[in-house]
C-alpha cells in the first residue's frame, strides 16, 4: 500500500518549458512533489488540465485549491491572467481563476506585472520577488533574476516601483544556435578570465559591442580562439552589454541576485568587477515561498 | 538547334548559398549567364565540380580558365583558398588553384583578405571592392558592404588598410526567428519613422542598447505596436548599434555603400541620419568587373 498524500493546498509553478508542483499542508510543509515538462509552450488550451491532473491527480480527494504561477497566465496560456501594474506589491490577490472540467479543483493563477513606460511585463518572477520580500520584510534594492529573460526590479517599501526585462540569455541562445558563431561557441567548458575580461571590456566601452561578435570567429580561424573561449568570452560580452545597460538599476543599490547557482553566479561575478556586491538566493526556494504567501493571502 | 556559347574564361561567383557564373569573352562581354542554388553551404567537397558543371558544361570546349570567389574557398568550400593580409591590393593574383577531375577546367579562387588585429577575414567582398577600386581608380574612403555579414572596409592608395565585420544581418534574422521576438516582428511592412527614430536613439545611447530588445515584444502585449513597426525598429536598433561601433570607419570619410537595393538603402539612410552621405553602388555589377579584373591580372 503507498501512503496517501492528503494536502491542504497546491504549489505550482508552471512557466514556458516545465511544470512543477507540491502538495502542501496549511503550515506551509512540503508533503510531496513532482514535476513534468509540461510547460505552456507544450500546450493547447485543452491541455492545461490534463497536464496537471497527471502530476496531482493522486492527491485529489475532495475540493482543493491551486496557487499557479508563471507563463500558464499567458495570452497562450491556460488563461490569460490580469497584471498589476507598478508601482504594486508583488503578487497580489488579484488573482484570475481557472474554469476547470473537474469540479474539485480550484486553480487560481497569480497576477503578473505590467509597466506601461518602458513596456514592460513579467509573470511568474513576481511570485519570486513576493517569496524573496516575506523573508525579508522592509528590503529596499534591487532584485536581478537571471535567465532567458533576466529581469533587473526595483524594490522600495515592499513594492515592485520599476522593472526591466534583458533578453541576454535568449540572445546567447540564438547567437549559439543560429549563426555562424555556431561553430565557434560549441563547447561546455568555460574561461572565467575570458569572462571577465569581456564583462569589462563592453562596460568601459560598450558602444563596441557589435564590432567584437564576429571576431570570436576570425580569432579561431586565424589564432585558434579555442570554442570555450569564444564560448566565455561570447557570455561575457552580452551580460556586459546588459550591465552597462541596466547601469541605473544597479548603481549604488543593494542587490540581491536570485536564481539557479550558474547563471545567477555570472551575474554575481559581473557586479562584483564592477565593485556591486550582490548577495546570491536560490531561485526554487524563494518560488515556493511566494506561492506560499500569495495562498495564505487568498485564505487570509 | 541552339546557339553554341563558346566563352573565353568563365566568371563564378559561389558563396554560402548561390552559385552564380558567366560566359565572358577576352574582350569583357557577357555571352551568357546561370545561376542555381547550390551554394557552398549545401555542397560536401565531392559535389562543387559537379554543381559547376551543372550550369557551365554547355559552355566547355576545350581548355577553359574559370575565376572564382566567395565562400568557394572556405575551409568547409571546394578547397580552402589563402588570405592576403592587410594592408594588401583587393583581389590579387595569390590564387589557389583547384584539381579537377575534368582535365579541361582550370580552376583558380580569388584570395580572400585577413587581418590580424583585431582578427577579421572576408572571401568574396574583396573581390567586389577589386571591380569598385577598378571602375574608380585612385579613390580614397570607406567602403560598406552590407549582408549578413557587413564588412567596413577603409582604402586608401587602392590597397585595404584595415577592415571589420558586423553580425547585425545575421543577428536580424536569428532574433527574429528564434527568440520569442518572433511573434512580435513577423511582418514584411516597414515603418520609415521607427527606423529612423531607433537609429538616432541608438547611436546617442548605444550603452541602451540590451533594454530596448525585450520592450518590443511588451510595447506589442500592452500598446498593440504593429509587427512592422516592431521589424523596423530592430533593425534601427542592430544597424544603429553597428554604426555606432563602426565610428571610427566612417566619421569624416568618403563613403560607398556596395549592395543590393533594400539592405544598401537601409545603410545610406542610417548613414545620411548621422550627416554621413554615402554613394550606393549595385553590387552585382561590381563582383563581375572585379572577376574580370582578377581575370585579367591572372593572364595579364
Amino acid at each position: 500500500m503507498t501512503d496517501t498524500i492528503t494536502p491542504d493546498w497546491i504549489a505550482a509553478d508552471w512557466g514556458t518549458s516545465n511544470l512543477r508542483v507540491w502538495a502542501m499542508s496549511n503550515a506551509g510543509d512540503v508533503l510531496a512533489e513532482a514535476s513534468s515538462d509540461q510547460g505552456m509552450g507544450k500546450l493547447s488550451r485543452d491541455g492545461f488540465e490534463p497536464a496537471l491532473l497527471d502530476l496531482v491527480g493522486g492527491w485529489i480527494n475532495g475540493p482543493i485549491t491551486v496557487i499557479a504561477c508563471g507563463m500558464v497566465g499567458a495570452r497562450q496560456g491556460w488563461t490569460e491572467a490580469k497584471y498589476d501594474r507598478v508601482p504594486c506589491p508583488a503578487a497580489t490577490t488579484g488573482f484570475t481563476k481557472v474554469t476547470t472540467e473537474n469540479a474539485d479543483l480550484s486553480v487560481h493563477i497569480i497576477p503578473g506585472i505590467a509597466q506601461d513606460a518602458p513596456a514592460d511585463v513579467m509573470r511568474g518572477e513576481e511570485t519570486q520577488i513576493a517569496g524573496f520580500l516575506s523573508r525579508n520584510p522592509n528590503w529596499d534594492g534591487v532584485i536581478c533574476l537571471p535567465g532567458s529573460h533576466t529581469k533587473w526590479v526595483h524594490i522600495s517599501a515592499d513594492e515592485v516601483v520599476s522593472f526591466q526585462t534583458f533578453m541576454s540569455g535568449e540572445l546567447f541562445a540564438a547567437i549559439s544556435g543560429h549563426t555562424v558563431l555556431k561553430h565557434s561557441v560549441d563547447s561546455t567548458g568555460w574561461d572565467a578570465a575570458m569572462y571577465e575580461a569581456a564583462i569589462n571590456e563592453t562596460m568601459s566601452r560598450p558602444e563596441r559591442l557589435a564590432a567584437h561578435l564576429f571576431s570570436l570567429r576570425a580569432e579561431g580561424l586565424l589564432h585558434d580562439m579555442s570554442n570555450e573561449a569564444a564560448r566565455s568570452r561570447l557570455s561575457g560580452l552580452l551580460i556586459g552589454a546588459e550591465l552597462a545597460a541596466a547601469r541605473p538599476y544597479w548603481l549604488g543599490q543593494q542587490i540581491a541576485v536570485i536564481g539557479a547557482g550558474d547563471i545567477a553566479s555570472l551575474y554575481v561575478k559581473a557586479l562584483e568587477l564592477q565593485g556591486a556586491p550582490a548577495t546570491q538566493v536560490q531561485g526554487d526556494s524563494v518560488t515556493l515561498a511566494g506561492l506560499t504567501a500569495a495562498y495564505r493571502r487568498l485564505k487570509g
